[in-house]
């Protein structure tokens, strides 16, 4: 069993209007919504690939009540292990104009979350920690944790012997590498935010050196960039995907926990990571993948790079 | 007690953020939440004003039910009569640019309303009629409804001898207008739409000759003006107001409802549809009005005009 982290859940709703305008009024064409936040998506893919997952983060409010009643009925392989907060989870619209295709992003703060909420989270996670084989920590921190949260989410989980990768920026970022998380996956404008440095090798090995294990860095269409206590490898698609980048990201690191759950070697772990996102860009709905695609790219992705001599 | 009728009910939700640009992303700094929907606003403000009021209407999913919720704990002197439906309830967003004041609107279309469905709300209407003083019929009609559901509706209050209050705009107010509304009270551009006349004087006198018993057309700042079997009269707050328009139309509204049911003439009713609708532009809040602001106006309104010779 895997467990996702999202401490910042979401509603997530996407309006398509004909052509939007600011200081106007639009009728929305298509509305879709979903339950979202960056480890609620991993964990949708993870199910998707067959592996038995489960969701704990924060909801509450009436936008909490349909996360967890759509997690229940869309993505019915999820075990849901949200913990109740007084606070309403946020919204986030994604508003698409079809005459550009361009997207206006809104999104809501999200609850308060009280330390007594926050002390049976971290209570509710390490008895799962205890049936878990690896753990996402990922996104956004939501508004009154501490900013040290996730730094000690890794420790937790460290002291109970689960591998963790972690999937956030900024401070949060910065506190939980102290804490030697075993994978982190930032873009490139986390990892430079992090160390400083916008070239991306010697980034990696900065944050490595700040107390990641292994740092896999996603850089866009140039795929991903993995500097590991194994070797150091460069993974990237075939030919450039075009389509909706949403949900690429968190695809990515679907398909590195499964590597790693299944103790597979880093090239592969990449590998499925990088078919797994050019396969979410490829798909019209938005942070789902298209698996025709994944199953073509897999064989096709290059991975380039060595391993360290043992 | 009066009867509203919302058939395209909402939950109105208020985005604010620093500044709305196109194709970026934003962090909503605050979002309000209420139950809305034209039929809502005009039970709230009568409520307010000590009115027995009840509102139906359908509401559907888990909007719907945030919106059942919300009346409960926020309008206690309105009684739910909605009548449950299988599609979602309706978001409106209104987001708010901090930096210029501006709205931009995102509506979303709202439940497709099944045969059934509009069956058993006719059922229940005409039962709610039977203890009904007066009863407006509000707003834009939700999808699957014929396009005459209005004149139905006006015909089934007209049989009951139940006043009946129509505010719609396009074909839907055209069919039920035919059917002889007590009073309609379209904007300009609705009175235009209906009329083909520009000329308010003779738009109205036009839109009484295909069936509205008393015609009171919303001008903006201007004031109303009625053109009822009783007399000819314009209205209009003692100066020009500032502020925020949302709502003002339906507070309008529960000033002539008020009026209707305590039998006031019409120079008293069209007095109090300013004061509030005044009061409800310069309170911040949308939808609110300023009952300070109210009362002061009240006795400020200029009636100017005549009574036709009994």
């Amino acid at each position: 069993m895997i467990l996702t982290v999202t401490l910042n859940t979401a509603l997530d709703l996407t309006y398509r209007v004909p052509s939007l305008r600011q200081h106007s009024s639009h009728r929305v064409s298509e509305v879709t919504e979903r339950p979202g936040g960056k480890g609620v998506n991993v964990a949708r893919v993870l199910a998707a690939l067959g592996h038995e997952v489960t969701v704990t983060g924060f909801a509450g409010g009436a936008t909490g009540r349909e996360v967890r009643d759509r997690l229940a009925s869309e993505a019915p392989g999820v075990v849901d292990a949200l913990v109740p907060v007084a606070g309403a989870t946020r919204r986030t619209i994604a508003v698409v104009d079809q005459r550009t295709g361009d997207t206006t992003q809104l999104n809501e703060p999200g609850p308060v979350v009280t330390p007594a909420e926050w002390s049976a989270f971290q209570d509710s996670y390490e008895d799962l920690l205890g049936s878990m084989s690896a753990v996402a920590l990922c996104g956004s921190l939501p508004r009154g944790l501490p900013v040290g949260a996730y730094a000690g989410l890794v420790r937790t989980a460290r002291a109970a012997n689960v591998p963790v990768l972690l999937d956030t920026s900024g401070e949060a970022l910065r506190r939980a590498v102290a804490a030697r998380p075993d994978i982190i996956k930032p873009n490139a404008d986390e990892l430079a935010e992090l160390t400083g440095s916008h070239e991306p090798l010697r980034a990696t090995q900065d944050a490595r050196r700040r107390g990641a294990r292994a740092v896999i860095a996603s850089l866009g269409s140039e795929g991903l960039l993995a500097h590991t206590s194994d070797g150091l490898w460069r993974a990237a698609p075939p030919s450039r995907v075009r389509g909706n980048p949403t949900g690429a990201g968190d695809s990515a690191v679907a398909g590195l926990l499964a590597g790693l759950v299944e103790q597979l070697p880093w090239p592969n772990r990449l590998s499925r990571a990088v078919a797994l996102s050019a396969a979410t860009v490829l798909c019209p709905v938005a942070g789902e993948f298209d698996r025709a695609a994944y199953e073509e790219l897999l064989g096709r992705v290059s991975v380039t790079g060595e391993a360290t001599a043992a």
